[in-house]
């Protein structure tokens, strides 16, 4: 590229910039300035054509067409360019052993029944029983009682409650953790599930080869007065999704051993289960100080 | 930033771009890979929190929904970001001395009249009348004759043609150099007028200190066969918004002498103009080789 080119390409980025620089708030100026300098970069170093810019033009336009109060496709397209798990990353800084964070997705709802220890949050959903077991630790090692945990999950065809289309509550629920910090409830073994790809996003999952399958998770909300708020997932260890998660919400130390139980064998709380098979998982949550 | 902290942002980043590695379209794969690059490196500078994240979301989707057929707010967004007109930068390489390129537009409308030499494009649109001419040659300085010269422009009060509401057609038109490679036409003095701000783009623009303004310009659209097409504008020395056009479209060589001229001053072509003022201004059109 001769000098000439990239003097003008730099000026104009200079004159973007500089362009923001009487913005009253100073925050606002700092991400302006700082996503046009991105944006530029991206632009120059790929040399954008302009059939590119109109495509992109095109694929924004109809992101937003296809978004109402239903459905958010800039959520699913921030999702899948991993943007909104770096955000998350960026705001739960690593702190000595704390449990790591993970996107909090789009199918949290306020107000789920609260379960008691040992209680089964899903409420007729189907899949396979899964005994959930843990402790709430802060990072000292002191046990946090009282902590709340909020619990999500699609059930065993891949759908939430919310997605059932009547007003079912179901595979959602809140506990608190008992005096000794421990907590144990009923839940169902997660299994993978799509994100929503019949929209532009799912085409450019097609289109550059990509899965629309979301890793088998089980949905966590730990929150404790002092202590950071806690939003994650767990995994499950051997689910062949684990590296191509479309989201990209796996962290290797969310993944746990879901211990498949033979049909028959006793359940730790004595419930029945007619014989079927079950499995169990211990997840100990580790909370950070409140930042 | 611990080490710790700074490998689970990298690591992210490493695992969305290998997750387009698969994708069938080499040049698909290469720009999404480097959107993502650029995108995360924007979200880790600024550390964006989830609150500004949900921001973003809310401003793409209003954006989204504030375009429809007529109105084309990502455009508007491109344009106030200088993505248009880098864009247009990248895709037109400096040519030794070959005329600059600027942005297209949204006001261009195919099927323009066609017009004699010393005709007037402005069919009645308001304004000072203004004599344009100059010469179109390529960069050996040869002269380029029945170059197709595509003129559109905005009247005093700020408004194309398209924006009257009626079907008629103004300050616009069309006409071919001659066998000197000469053209000469009777148009308007242009004016400024703001892009359309009454939008989340305009919001933005407020929130920002910044004005919606564009520096005052006739468009320009230049073909002929082996050359180069030009688009761009020329711009009028003096106007005071030329440092602030909120489309980033001025270049320092595009900016021309528009010369008042006393009422009574005769004109080129003998045209009465009642003892109007009026102005003149000349452009010499250098086209590249086409790439």
């Amino acid at each position: 590229m001769s000098t000439e080119q990239d003097d003008r390409e730099q000026q104009l980025v200079d004159r973007v910039v500089a362009s923001f620089e009487a913005a009253p708030d100073p925050r606002l100026k700092e991400v302006m300035q700082a996503l046009t300098r991105h944006l530029h970069a991206f632009v120059r170093e790929v040399r954008l054509t302009e059939s590119e810019w109109q495509q992109a033009i095109g694929f924004l336009t109809a992101t937003g067409h296809a978004t109402d109060q239903r459905r958010q496709e800039f959520i699913l397209l921030s999702d899948v360019l991993g943007i909104s798990m770096q955000t998350v990353t960026v705001n739960n800084q690593a702190y000595a052993d704390a449990t790591e964070a993970t996107v909090f997705g789009p199918f949290f709802v306020d107000g789920s029944p609260r379960i008691e220890h040992g209680g089964d949050i899903s409420f007729g959903a189907s899949g396979r029983p899964c005994w959930v077991e843990g402790s709430v630790t802060d990072t000292a090692g002191e046990p946090v009682a009282g902590a709340r945990i909020e619990v999500w999950e699609a059930d065993e065809d891949g759908f939430y409650d919310v997605q059932y289309g009547d007003d079912r509550t179901a595979a959602r629920g809140h506990l608190f953790s008992d005096d000794a910090g421990h907590y144990r409830f009923w839940a169902i073994e997660p299994t993978p599930y799509p994100i929503p790809h019949d929209g532009p996003v799912g085409e450019l999952l097609n289109a550059t080869g990509r899965s629309p399958m979301r890793a088998s998770h089980l949905h966590f909300m730990v929150e404790a007065p002092s202590l950071r708020t806690l939003v994650t997932h767990i995994f499950v260890r051997g689910d062949t999704l684990l590296d191509r998660d479309s989201v990209f919400g796996v962290r290797d130390s969310l993944v746990k051993d879901f211990q498949t139980q033979p049909p028959g064998t006793p359940t730790p709380d004595g419930r029945d289960l007619a014989g079927g098979a079950w499995s169990r998982v211990r997840f100990d949550i580790v909370l950070a100080p409140a930042p």
